[in-house]
């Protein structure tokens, strides 16, 4: 298949780009390098010292004999060029991972919550408006969150994208599936709640081929192409605004730093080995969906763990202890998740989980490229309303919580 | 109190503005004045007379003594800007009515779809972001619409805003309330249904009092304020993009052009008059809710109507022939629609209803001003689809629907 890999520079994205052209796809990279242009702005940098896209490429090439194809192109701001590629190229498949991804980051400033909703809904959308306007038959394929579902549920399993309700009616009670409820809780999640409701548009108007992973937290940093060459090295992200949790505390315990956990730890969120995630994204480009129906949701996760127990764990592991800090995010204290993930299951998917050594591959990697940490962006600072920025900032190291406790 | 209007000068927000400063507020209108470049866009105009912003401010003054301040900002592109004005300007209520708003309109091409979902949401999100920022505490109230739901209910009610539900866990049935399901049947339509994503976070996360008014269409031209001088005249469109459908109807009997009817008529839709939109409006501001309260959502309308229905009724009032048309959108040929209104009629709405001698009116206005008329304009000619577009343009005049029936 020749397939059109939309943020295929990014942590998720570039692996995905490997696999998929392992397996023989024409692969085409379309990216606006915005998220190079994050570390720069942040003044950080993957932990991994990461080439460019260009030299990726060449490397690769170099490795295997395939060609991957790079095109520098801003989803969100150039839809003219974007309709003139899609005309002239017509992939057979879309993947969609270039949006603005980090919660923390979306919630910085005034500026980053504009620029996150901007970038993200214009992406999407364009991407969905040139696809009609070129009549092109491609399946997209879009990398959605868990956190549009937000962390608030009654206990009950969340499904595959929709509910079956029932609605009382003048002639008895009917049956009605909708879109299950969303109610994020960050403007990135947000985000990807409102590209359900593009999706859900463009399926039922235009009969557009579309597909919503809600995809839980990666960890993870290797798959097995990322690690043939030194250079083929995936991102690595360590802090507070793009790192990942079990990510954060594998690096954490790689410099002894104490493992960051905001709040209780209560959190219980879902997670997926990056490998798992690149699988994934293969098991959903070969079963897609057809014209007419629609929007096919996967939920993209393979178990899930309360952060505090992902602290200890690593914290057993390594011996690094514990931080107890308070919770920059306005969210529930604790909470249960149960997530259902039997299409994935169905279709073949075989999870790596995390009793798998697979933890201790992510603490070397970390400990080979220690030097390259800055320490003081460990902490995460972004915090979700300008109240909690006050609390954190008179009580940076959560006296009041220990003291509390 | 001290009142934002934002698109102060359009078809409803000019008769609100007028409306609350009769009443004596303050009242502040921000536009960019898009609709009049839209006007220029598509060379057609309203069918009033309509003055410069500045000029119908004027008279305002000079007839009631009263200040309009009228302010050109564009919400969508000038972020600053809006956020420096509500930080100067601190107002208590802010009125939202800035977005494009033709379902037709935001379906004629890829480039007006792309205008429609990025000058709306964020329009939208810049003003919620910029609420936050400066901190105000200021009561929003949103012009939403009816539309977001779609038409293809199963019979029950519409309730206002929220549905309760009960979904299944291991310890038996939980209630749950949710945003009431939406699948919006347009890229207009779609926009608020974004809104209402957006809405939902910034009233959980950073405690925003916001109402959300889903409005059905709107029908009549006066209001007892825009009745008082000539110059003060409101707005009236006839053309196929932005005319809606019953003011339509009275306008192509004023000028004996056939009741433009597209499909069957089958479908039903809410109304309500200007006068009583504007009332409405009065009324929300009156109710604002609590910090950290959900959004409150009204339903605004009066009353439901096949669109047959009305045709037939408009027919026999003027003996104006029917014109049976193919549907340039896609929708169900045939629905079913109850709404409730149970909150407006509380809070002390008195409906004006269709049957009330105010058709006349609107056929007098028509016919008074019918020599501004472009016969030309009036057929609704943005397609929904490419495939429906090339049915409509083969068959224009439902040739092929009349030998069917």
């Amino acid at each position: 298949m020749k397939i059109a890999v939309l943020g295929g520079d990014g942590f998720c994205g570039w692996p995905t780009v490997l696999h998929l052209s392992d397996q023989g796809h024409e692969i085409h990279i379309i990216d606006n390098l915005s998220r190079r242009w994050i570390d720069t702005e942040l003044g950080v940098q993957s932990l991994t010292p990461m080439d460019s896209i260009q030299e990726r490429c060449r490397i690769w090439k170099q490795e295997t004999g395939k060609e991957l194809h790079f095109h520098l192109l801003d989803l969100a701001r150039e839809y003219e060029r974007l309709r003139g590629w899609l005309s002239d190229h017509r992939p057979d498949a879309i993947i969609h991972f270039a949006e603005q991804r980090a919660a923390p980051y979306s919630m910085k400033s005034d500026r980053h919550k504009i620029y996150t909703v901007n970038n993200n809904v214009n992406a999407t959308h364009n991407l969905l408006t040139a696809m009609v306007e070129t009549g092109i038959d491609a399946h997209l394929v879009h990398l959605g969150t868990m956190g549009v579902y937000g962390y608030s549920s009654v206990g009950a399993p969340i499904p595959e994208g929709y509910l079956d309700i029932e609605i009382d009616t003048p002639d008895g009670k009917k049956a009605q599936e909708i879109l299950y409820p969303t109610r994020p809780g960050s403007v990135y999640h947000m985000t990807k709640s409102l590209d359900q409701i593009l999706f859900q548009f463009y399926a039922q108007n235009d009969g557009l081929r579309i597909t919503d992973l809600h995809q839980g937290i990666v960890w993870g940093t290797h798959t097995e192409q990322t690690r043939r060459h030194e250079q083929l090295i995936n991102r690595f992200d360590y802090d507070g605004d793009y790192g990942t949790v079990l990510n954060r505390f594998l690096i954490q315990a790689a410099i002894g730093y104490p493992l960051t956990v905001h709040g209780t730890g209560g959190q219980t969120r879902a997670f997926i080995h990056l490998q798992d995630s690149v699988r994934c994204i293969e098991l959903a480009l070969a079963d897609a969906p057809r014209a007419g129906e629609r929007v096919r949701i996967f939920n993209q996760m393979t178990e899930t763990h309360r952060v505090r127990d992902l602290a200890e764990l690593v914290a057993k592991m390594t011996g690094t202890e514990i931080a107890w800090l308070p919770n920059p995010r306005k969210e529930a204290a604790e909470n249960d998740l149960v997530v259902e993930n039997a299409q994935f299951l169905a279709l073949g998917l075989n999870p790596t989980t995390l009793q798998e050594g697979l933890l201790d591959e992510v603490v070397e990697v970390a400990r080979k490229y220690a030097h390259r940490i800055d320490r003081k962006r460990v902490p995460a600072v972004s915090a979700w309303t300008k109240d909690i920025a006050k609390r954190v900032e008179t009580d940076p190291e959560g006296k009041r919580l220990k003291s509390a406790s």
